[in-house]
């Protein structure tokens, strides 16, 4: 990158993370040549390379200036599913993105792979194959049914931290979080009944309820605050709910952490119904926010809430460890985890625990913090400047995904499948629905691996958008 | 080891191993002397340890001889199990054995874990070691759903050799074969529905019938050559079975390999009644006998027959490496195993595809083979020294268990208990089966690590025994 160009990113960024106010004036050539240490025709190039992107406009004789503001873009509103349990279906298009990854791609937006490049991760990479070199034996065997007992008590430590009051006999081991979904819907709902999700919500946990023959009711669900829980009242007077199924801290697919009074309120409606709380905090521990949001466990004193991680989000998902604590449904839990996979493999577990142990698991959450909140903001303002005005896009307070909502009239599996002939790979918004709603919207890893290509690739899809419309049925 | 102890180790094992027929006389002390080149007093010593042991007699005059043949050791008759489906209980039983688990003990017969010390072993755990140093990011992302696909065409290879004609497309790669039987019985069952079993049959998947609400209909089993099919027939006639789970190749608990005959008409029986077989062919690669058995599956030619195994019994457990070759109900069976734990990890499938690929699990198999035949005829023998003689022992024909039946009186649970005091842990018989049965049975883990410690513990074991009788009821 020439001197031009590293200037002119840096003047970039800062006009997007809000230094230089819409319309403002900006530092004379003069004045920067001089703050950089470079030429002025350095500084002259830089604000070229800018203007052409829209960002600034130059006034003659008066300098250059920051663009005017554009509308914010609006978060989703309030979502509408048929108020009714339904059969979960899409399995079809949930599996073409799966075969997907691994894919040769210019821009991979589809999957939810945390970076897994940080020099933070180098302990935990280092740990695991010394104890594939020096403790092969331990590898071999069998582990404990409910899994390490010196990962449990990190997890009992790590849990206090979002409000739990957890001892290492609490948790479950799992080979991820999505066994831990599975094997949670499994324990406290019988085939036929009826659990309440998110809506848009997680694809992985939709498809375990289609395998556990259980039936979805999607609850109106708010970009900003989560599930809505006059809604939820509503659904449950009217239906046999079983059980909900919610990611409150940091939701996968919109961000949103629901504020603590709802969270509350939320187990209360659970109490006062009598109903079982599957709680997915698999993006919890990378809330923006420090310290941690409290989860809805937090509040639970009689153990209905079955709360449910892994480190797949903050670490890596290679790994499969996962965990639940299922509170009062331990013993179903644990016979339903033995019969899914048996026990988890040890190593993974032993490596994860020392990490967090000698405090590498906070250092690198610490890292991904910061990383994954920058990216966020410089994913929204490309996606302001490339998408139509009418977009919608929700404000992640955590983790690396976003949820987009195109005008009614665009097709996302259409424009899907065109991205991916130009190797971007997207994930369409139907899969996050039992029913195939949300046909018009998409979800986003917004990490910023290559600011030039993503920006390449965002501008791509704003030119294919005219031709993925609808098609009038 | 002394010279003379080292000598009557090999006379004993060569009597037990048949070289020196019963009652048939031993060569001379002076010839033995000059044969192993040992003084005469080592040859004399070792002959007084043998007769001690009463495996030899001395007859003045005439020399030693080898002792009378007592009778042989009865295997177990036709089982009796309940003729009508039943809803697995037993969960408890299996649940306490898993907690003894890594507990110290002098002897443990109850685990089904494979030899891991062997040298064989050394290639695939160096080839670990490495990818995780050298390629980590290959084990933090996610795979392919169906497994790794070097693995999967090394698969394909394995199974041709037990007369299958399957593709790498063919397989789907789980968290060992108690992910492969509990997703394989949710493709082809629903809640309530029937599945016909081995009895004696594998707690594991006993326990996965319970967990996917499904009904076990116990078939009676022969301890020479599995299940019934006469009985099968009759059970399928008065019965809407919809799936037959079988172990046939090298069974577990009982260890024989249904004739090749039988398990065409297993096949033919499940073609007419237009049923599926989910096969446990865990243990098949173990068969002692050398090319292997070949599979149900070998006759498999309209899809019908979900393969399931692991290396969990030929390599170690620990690396919960299984798969499924599931025929015809691969999208339902990729389904069920995605939401069940997601993909697999990477790098213990790309260390144990090179492992195959490089010829090392052959000669580890072969090494095994030996190893657990030879420790097989020395249980079988010492059983028959030690045991009452109405005690009956299965013969295995593969593998590393057997099952024992102990006269009716005894309490195989009581046992346990008084064992476990003494260091001695054992897996009690009524797991084997849905609903209690088998209470004076056990199965019996006979890899021979140390034969003194085995020795001393099967001594210590009837001299427990008459305090375990039944309580009259």
């Amino acid at each position: 990158m020439s001197r031009y160009q590293q200037l002119a990113a840096r003047l970039k960024e800062q006009i997007q993370l809000g230094y230089f106010a819409p319309a403002s004036r900006l530092p004379s050539v003069r004045q920067l040549a001089s703050e950089h240490g470079v030429s002025l025709s350095t500084v002259q190039e830089a604000y070229r390379v800018l203007e052409r992107d829209q960002l600034i406009v130059a006034r003659p004789k008066s300098g250059y200036f920051v663009a005017e503001e554009r509308k914010a873009i609006s978060r989703p509103e309030q979502s509408k599913p048929p108020q009714r349990p339904m059969d979960v279906s899409l399995w079809e298009d949930v599996l073409a993105m799966l075969l997907g990854h691994g894919v040769d791609a210019v821009c991979e937006f589809q999957h939810a792979m945390p970076d897994m490049a940080s020099s933070t991760l180098k302990p935990l990479l280092k740990s695991l194959y010394e104890l594939n070199r020096h403790r092969p034996q331990d590898g071999m065997k069998y582990g404990h049914i409910q899994g390490d007992a010196g990962l449990r008590e990190q997890l009992s430590r790590l849990t206090a931290s979002a409000g739990c009051h957890l001892m290492a006999e609490d948790f479950v081991v799992t080979s991820g979080c999505q066994e831990a979904l599975s094997v949670c819907l499994r324990a406290v709902a019988e085939p036929g009944e009826i659990v309440a999700v998110e809506s848009p919500g997680f694809y992985g946990a939709m498809q375990a309820i289609k395998a556990a023959n259980l039936k979805a009711l999607e609850i109106p669900t708010d970009s900003r605050d989560g599930m809505s829980i006059d809604a939820l009242r509503l659904a449950m007077d009217q239906w046999p709910v079983k059980a909900i199924l919610v990611t409150p801290t940091v939701n996968n697919p919109q961000g949103y952490v629901m504020p603590l009074e709802k969270k509350q309120a939320l187990y209360q409606l659970a109490q006062e119904f009598d109903i079982a709380i599957i709680e997915d905090d698999i993006y919890g521990d990378i809330a923006f926010d420090y310290p941690r949001p409290k989860t809805l466990k937090s509040f639970d004193d009689d153990g209905r809430v079955l709360l449910c991680s892994s480190f797949s989000k903050t670490l890596a998902p290679g790994f499969r460890v996962g965990w639940i604590a299922p509170g009062r449904y331990r013993d179903k839990v644990t016979h339903i985890k033995y019969v899914s996979s048996s026990m988890c493999p040890t190593l993974p577990q032993l490596a994860i625990g020392r990490f967090i142990r000698e405090g590498g698991y906070e250092r690198h959450l610490s890292a991904m913090r910061q990383h994954y909140r920058k990216a966020r903001d410089l994913m929204l303002e490309d996606i302001r400047r490339f998408f139509p005005e009418q977009t919608r896009v929700s404000y992640p307070e955590g983790g690396f995904v976003l949820w987009m909502e195109l005008p009614k009239k665009y097709d996302a599996v259409k424009l899907a499948e065109r991205a991916k002939q130009a190797g971007i790979i997207l994930a369409p918004g139907q899969m996050f629905s039992a029913t195939g709603k949300y046909r018009h919207c998409l979800r986003f890893n917004f990490i910023d691996r290559n600011h030039a290509s993503r920006e390449a690739a965002l501008r791509t899809l704003s030119e294919l958008l005219p031709e993925c419309q609808l098609s009038p049925s």
